[in-house]
């Protein structure tokens, strides 16, 4: 693994270690407020069908298409020298986690929803949110399938890894969407005629915590675009892989 | 001029005449249906302080933020052969046309608020917008001074061309933003109570204008991260731009 370190410029990651601090604090601030604005100003949490239960619906869809998600996409430049496999392994499993929070907070809005015969899947930030969660749960399906599962190609895995990385922003860009049009059509539905226009503390940290999830998502995006901040692939490790494959299945031809 | 077309891998250069004739369909189709949408189902246009000023707000914002700046961000990737400097005058004022359009978004909605007795700037899509629309004067005016005016030192041009370009793309998504959370303000503010929900054409217009400027949007940055179809600077021209300097300073240090 030596050989890794000494390949890495260090000159060139010379403010990576800011940025990943910088987008952790945003990601914690965000976080919080979405949980104070929701505990404290929007009645807290329940399971029970009520506006309680669509409380979940917020705080989890922030907690995982967001910052789940967003630490998943910083795995490769942060575990710069872990094996490659146990650096997918983390990927993987932040945004199996992310996954987990995402549904329940589907079910939340929709047994909320229905328990109070409001119609589904008819404003912008729902078409939103699905297109979001569906485009996901595809990416995730396929990375699996071509990463993380051995026997795909490598000539696969070289095809699909740009366009996987890509789609791994545009997810975000999707996710940002849905929370921004999320947090502004929930604080007129509640805030109700010229209430939301009195910025009410209740309106304050939710447009506070909305600015504050852009810049989580934009410093997430400016880490992973950074082309000096791409974890190397080692030779070492490339030449394993493609020794392995050619044992696994007795012949070497891609 | 005809070294830059010998250094230009064509193989690399595949797919995005595909990629731009996308963008263009989509961009168009966008335009189209924000027009369609405002003329014939929000009750058109005037310049009177009525809903129908408020009616240039969203269009002029899509066209200048969203469609004219995507347009501006793709000419040095489809004016390859194109002399830079001629280039960048396309670019700057592409920008300048949609500076335009976003005056007068901007004013339409201020005087159509005063005209109604309506608080400015209170929701997240204000406060996104507003962003938006800060950032992109900045970087208008530091591009402007950076790249176009002449006397820049090249090493500055060097550290702030990254910095522009991924603030490009950013201030693109903020305006994503925004106009996703508008199109989901002003249909519930509009349709009122469960008259959105029953999603009548005028529902279902803007929100597939708010996906294809989804498309629209992923596109152009799908386009412009690819670095295998970024344009390439043409040995000749930089040291042209190199004599140029010496001879208009009188002497090389950079």
């Amino acid at each position: 693994m030596s050989s890794i370190n000494e390949i890495e410029d260090m000159d060139k990651l010379r403010g990576l270690s800011w940025m990943v601090a910088l987008s952790q604090g945003l990601g914690i601030t965000m976080v919080v407020l979405m949980g104070v604005w929701l505990n404290t100003y929007m009645g807290g949490f329940a399971w029970d069908g009520s506006g309680k239960e669509f409380n979940l619906h917020p705080l989890c869809m922030i907690c995982g298409m967001v910052f789940l998600y967003g630490e998943a996409a910083l795995v490769y430049r942060v575990f710069r020298q872990t094996e490659k496999l146990r650096a997918k392994i983390i990927h993987g499993s932040l945004l199996l986690l992310a996954f987990v929070a995402v549904v329940v907070g589907l079910v939340a809005v929709f047994q909320f929803h229905n328990h109070a015969h409001i119609t589904n899947m008819y404003s912008l930030h729902s078409w939103c949110g699905m297109t979001t969660v569906i485009l996901f749960c595809l990416q995730f399906l396929i990375g699996f399938l071509s990463f993380l599962l051995p026997g795909a190609r490598p000539s696969i895995r070289k095809f699909y890894l740009p366009i996987h990385q890509f789609f791994g922003g545009a997810i975000l860009i999707l996710a940002l969407v849905s929370v921004i049009s999320g947090f502004d059509e929930k604080l007129i539905f509640k805030l109700k005629g010229s209430g939301y226009s009195k910025l009410p503390p209740t309106a304050v940290i939710a447009n506070v915590c909305g600015l504050v999830s852009i810049a989580f998502v934009l410093t997430i995006l400016f880490i992973i675009q950074k082309s000096d901040w791409r974890r190397k692939s080692s030779e070492e490790e490339e030449n394993l892989s493609i020794h392995f494959r050619a044992l696994s299945q007795g012949s070497d031809t891609e």
